[in-house]
């Protein structure tokens, strides 16, 4: 699928990125399509390795060039192609602002302009809202006060969008809430640290939200890098979570206030987080689970566990060992 | 006292409540007045019972019909009336959206209009004000720029209010200040987890603020389910606090950044807590309790005490543990 | 130097400050300059001494004229005058409120107007921008819609601040990006408490942020009470992390999200500290510190640690404990 919402650069070439990563250029000068996630990768597409937790995916990666460090290259799959580089995500970095060379910087979008309720059917429009290009809002929806919808933005029918928030880069779903002062699809927390001055990663993603979820007051959605952050259909957040880059999270999930997640982690189906619980990064926790408020999640969680604790554990061993 | 803040149904009678649940109507269609918790609820009332927690509260209502599971029906004084139902909370929901039709979404107020100074004494206002039906402001207040004040609202003598804040259903008393970002007053995170789709849970509470009360940046309280949620005279909020539905907090108490409440707890006077910790839901603190950083607080602490730890254990007992 | 933000009382005398702590007058009614931290305050600045956590700076303080509870009188320096109170900080409000009488209340800006685009040198900028009294915006930066720079602000070259933020009482340097939604520069929770009131304390602090920093969504700093709040350059702070006054912190540090900094606690430079950490007050963290996501930091670490849990301890005794 196309990026919609990133402008990207029509024609690169292997040449190109070889430049940008100030390598030797190569005689055969192929054409490189776009730059994606090992999973998400067509075979023209240039992809990268850069920790044995997505073994899985690059064992099966249609990618045909893939960026990776000297201590991994004996991991690749026979016959691929691939860019030895010493630092992977300091590459990739620099990669993707080749193909995408507007998704660097998140300034606001001085395209926005005052919302014109008639454009859109049977909305029900607070004052002061603003609207930027390239917005769809279905019908029946209502949207609060100082609302700003940025550019990229698709909303469903019969949403209802509070007042103060802030919507960019970002589809909602059909009877999907978001309440006041929610702050979706910004980019994510992810930068390769200098020592001088950290260089910002371009975040091409985008924020996907499902059909009838709820998302909180003062929740803060970051959007994908190369892939999207993701909320299924039917899940509930309270107020004033934290939802990092590339996470996922799947259906009738119920999160409960302040919870916080790093970036990337999966979340399944049908799982409750009590309140304030933090999810490492990088995790992925299974179907039905269950995790009690507070807790600390620092590795994966099989399906159907009750968890709880600094760092979660099964949660009879929590209270037995905390009676 | 009637419900100024959400329009009730004007006639309910048995058969309206047993027909919205799916049950066999009564020979006897006497009239219900209200729904309410059973320590608030009068004769005429309905209330319901769900937890063994309150079954002090069970033992003295004045309710005579009461919403219950079968396992519980046995819990119940001699001669009350009852409704046996499969699913406590799912059956209030409905019941209570049937009193109060108009209390289950929670829209922006699209009845708010600019503010208008001179309709108030001594009002120091900011730029962009929205003020929306039913709001009264005390004299000698100020309430800084893009400030939301919805319908059913009212402030007292001598109240600060910052910029960017959003308030709803909410009662504000003398003398005090709610800082910049805060949002007061929204439906709790309250509702019956369905599979496909969750059943929004009505909230006809309101937020009740004392007087001399400090509340802090981007803190968000939400207003109660059937009761309120109550801040007490000279409690002081620091930053990013939450507090959810039914949470009654005492006077004097002072709550550091990013605690979290869950709903329905109840805390006492002069209590200290320390930042990010958290207190789970239906708990009872003390008086005097102090609180450290970072606690978990997951059972009811006692007055005078001094507790730290996840789960929250007797301070001294946490130190040594820890030394 | 002179505190450019806070307007100071020209003459303070010593009888002045004695008759608002309603003490006995002395013969020679010498003047006094200011009120300040140990560590900072001149010959003639009156300061104070509150805890043994500050010895050293007791210690070496060029003041001459200290503030202080009976049983530290004797670890005074020789031939320092001081003044005996019950209470410092109460005490210590009380002159400063002296001093700078109108640092108490933290209201609204009502200086603050509609941004004049043209004031500004290369300025994008959004709706809805109000701009107060000694505002200093420097060339090539972005503002966002809705944004609120009260007055006492400096922003320097090329930065972007997103929509909806607020900033008062604040420096920013060159290159720095300040997101959606966050509060910088309202005065600190500092405040003496009462029995039946609580008294606030004069914030006359400001925040200094460094070159090339980004703050989060919704993150809140707040202004130092006598000396400044400071973010180092080159650091970079997640969404919905709060900084308490008088905290600061280093350069290049990576903050993750929904970190709290509790007050006057010092951090080094490029610390690393995992997502909703915690850190009391009154710490010191060293340099190259790094701080597990969901740690609570309750005493001093040295340069160089690693350190996780709660309370935070070494990172390797930590993962062994929880084997």
């Amino acid at each position: 699928m196309e990026n919609k919402f990133f402008k990207k650069r029509k024609i690169v070439r292997i040449n190109d990125i070889l430049s940008c990563l100030n390598l030797d250029k190569k005689n055969k000068n192929f054409r490189v399509n776009d730059i994606k996630d090992l999973d998400l990768a067509n075979k023209n597409d240039i992809s990268f390795f850069n920790s044995k937790k997505y073994l899985h995916f690059l064992k099966k990666t249609r990618s045909d060039l893939i960026i990776v460090e000297k201590k991994n290259i004996n991991l690749l799959p026979k016959k691929k192609n691939f860019i030895e580089v010493s630092n992977v995500l300091l590459s990739v970095s620099k990669v993707t602002n080749l193909f995408y060379p507007e998704a660097l910087e998140d300034c606001f979008d001085s395209s926005a302009t005052p919302l014109v309720k008639k454009n859109y059917v049977k909305l029900d429009a607070g004052l002061n809202i603003l609207v930027g290009k390239n917005v769809k809002i279905g019908k029946n929806c209502s949207i609060g006060h100082n609302t700003i919808v940025e550019k990229n933005v698709k909303i469903g029918d019969n949403c209802k969008i509070g007042s103060n928030v802030i919507l960019k880069n970002t589809i909602v779903g059909d009877n999907t809430n978001i309440l006041d002062g929610a702050i979706i699809g910004k980019k994510g927390f992810g930068f390769y640290p200098g020592t001088n001055k950290n260089i910002r990663y371009p975040h091409i993603g985008k924020v996907i939200i499902g059909n009838h979820v709820e998302v909180g007051c003062n929740n803060t959605i970051d959007r994908g890098s190369l892939s999207d952050t993701i909320i299924g259909d039917g899940t509930f957040l309270d107020n004033q979570i934290h939802i990092a880059h590339n996470v996922k999270i799947g259906k009738n999930c119920i999160i409960t206030g302040q919870v916080g997640f790093a970036g990337s982690s999966s979340i399944g189906n049908r799982v409750m987080i009590g309140g304030q619980a933090g999810i490492s990064g990088h995790l992925k926790i299974g179907d039905n689970v269950k995790i009690g408020g507070g807790s600390g999640v620092i590795k994966d969680i099989p399906s159907n566990s009750k968890v709880m604790g600094y760092p979660a554990k099964n949660i009879r061993i929590f209270l037995k060992d905390n009676r």
